[in-house]
């Protein structure tokens, strides 16, 4: 097992890497304050892995409650969170109880927001089962639910008591979601780390075929980039942003195609294609630095390429985008491989160039 | 017009209260981080203060949002809140967006809920137009809506950026309103202040009759304390939990007695009885300290006994509380008159007793 440390002040926690990390009952022990926990996974994660979570938390401990709601991306909404409200006040959870994410970046972000108002804030672990939620969404804090009119857009910023990554789980995950996953990974070397992309050009067959050796490598080291990232930029002022490289346009290829027809990492996938179609325009990297992004992106197996729908419409969605700064869209551009940055006051002829060059 | 501070680092906020200041677009104009802003009121305070509050944030170069909901408790829920996400995201609020709370602690617990959440969390403004608001809900940042099972029981910690206390506003509030207020303002010297104590046993017929210069002073001293218990602890893990005093008895009673058939302030005062009792029960306090409190809530007209349930059903909403810790019933008890301290493990039987002596 590696563990790292997002340092966070008093809000500071460890994230544990490595095989069979979910079973040890000593990784969630000093984490209850009360013998009351409670366990929100779904129906895919539930059948693979609650029983061993659950085993875990009693030898901890632990009360258990359980908590499985159906999967998939329309999850995430007002009726989950009151599922949830309604177990824990069943259980008589109170302040002191400890809710557990086990699933993916869905199960994470809802549980977390769970977590964080459910008698305006309890602890949470994050569990991550996929490769999206271990080397993205279950580090950081961020939580959230969906509004018909946009992804994430109620929320809160709420840091997890501990992260335990299992990557053993990987051996499950169907490799549509292990490819999503790749292009988060893929997107922590390209945003903040050269030296990363070089070994993911050398290593992402490896990935491909779900070595552990490399998985563990490559979840540890995008969780040592976003947790350097976070504990200078908690609540997304400035730095935190740049991990927003291709989401901007991600979110709007979600949006443009219905939530749940693209997965996340897809929509980002094509959506840092995009971006760096811009970052090119804007004379900021060579043709031959988007190739080098694009190449990476199809040797994972991922779009690089957007839906059939008008360029007009993304751009249309990207300015309802949470992201927007008093109405004008920010950018994260590419300013190298492996060096991301933010940027305000794009032409929007060229973002929609950028758009239909990945077309 | 006068002002605090409430210190708490890079939240820290100021808490202006006068006559009139509702329509001093200065005080606004600080806090606008972009042209956006949306008032959320009711029913009952838009006609009477909506246009003003429009007029002074319109002069400070605000466009205005109006979302006008619903009068009484039933609103603090969640359709409420999706009604102001779908009016900030037609108006294309972006983070930087300023909400203004415009009415008693309804409004101000819902909005500041709302600003809590939205995209993560925007800035709001408190506007209290209740004596309840201006001397307790809408400083201290705790915001949140109901649930069928409990009061506040989904909420956030999310500071204001000012608090604006127009006590011209009171002189519209029903008789039975201004009570409900004076129940805080009792509570305020009660729990933390005996000198306050002695100065409502020598004025509180002039806040009843609604003199100015009484309540301006009132209003100031309750935020002054309020301010300085805040700013010490300020996630309510000690110090705090002392401005719970009767609170957690009055949230039984309402519950009890179905939300909104007791005002808040009403189910203080006849809880404040009760933790008074206990505490004399517990040898803390003398019955001439109880007759203390009991003659000067009647005085302000203010119920001293609870409703016509059985102390067991009391004692049963009281175990799901939100203020237990690990199972056990904390107590906001008194050791004198302006000196609450916290207590745990209190016999069941004492509890019952109590409630019985204020039936």
């Amino acid at each position: 097992m590696e563990s790292l440390r997002v340092a966070l002040g008093e809000r500071s926690y460890p994230i544990h890497i490595g095989a069979g990390v979910l079973d040890d009952r000593a990784l969630y022990a000093p984490h209850l304050r009360s013998a009351q926990a409670a366990i929100v996974t779904n129906e895919v994660v539930g059948p693979l892995f609650l029983g061993r979570a659950r085993k875990a938390l009693e030898a901890a401990g632990a009360r258990v409650t359980e908590i499985v709601l159906p999967d998939g991306e329309q999850t995430k909404a007002w009726p989950s969170l009151e599922r949830i409200f309604d177990a824990l006040l069943a259980a008589r959870c109170g302040r002191d109880a400890l809710v557990v994410a086990l699933g993916g970046g869905v199960v994470g972000d809802l549980a977390g927001f769970a977590a964080a108002v459910y008698q305006r804030g309890v602890d949470y672990l994050q569990v991550p089962t996929t490769l999206l939620a271990q080397v993205d969404s279950s580090v950081g804090g961020k939580t959230a639910i969906n509004h018909p009119r946009g992804k994430n857009m109620i929320g809160a910023f709420h840091q997890p008591r501990a992260v335990i990554a299992d990557v053993s789980a990987l051996s499950t995950l169907p490799d549509r979601e292990l490819r999503a996953g790749l292009a988060e990974v893929i997107k922590h070397g390209i945003a903040l780390d050269s030296a990363f992309v070089a070994w993911l050009e050398a290593n992402i067959e490896k990935l491909v075929r779900r070595e552990a050796a490399a998985l563990v490598h490559a979840v540890r080291r995008c969780c040592e980039l976003k947790a350097a990232v976070v504990s200078a930029d908690e609540r997304e002022a400035g730095e935190r942003a740049l991990l927003n490289f291709g989401h901007t346009f991600g979110h709007a290829i979600e949006a443009a195609s219905g939530y749940g027809n693209w997965l996340h990492g897809e929509a980002v996938a094509a959506g840092m294609v995009m971006a760096s179609e811009l970052s090119q325009r804007l004379g900021l990297v060579a043709k031959g630095d988007v190739e080098r992004v694009r190449s990476l992106l199809k040797r994972a197996g991922l779009p690089v390429s957007g839906p059939q729908v008008p360029a007009a419409r993304l751009v249309e969605l990207m300015a309802v985008d949470k992201k927007n700064v008093r109405g004008a869209a920010r950018f994260v551009i590419l300013e190298a491989v492996g060096r991301a940055a933010l940027k305000e006051g794009i032409d929007a002829g060229l973002v929609s160039e950028a758009i239909a060059a990945a077309a």
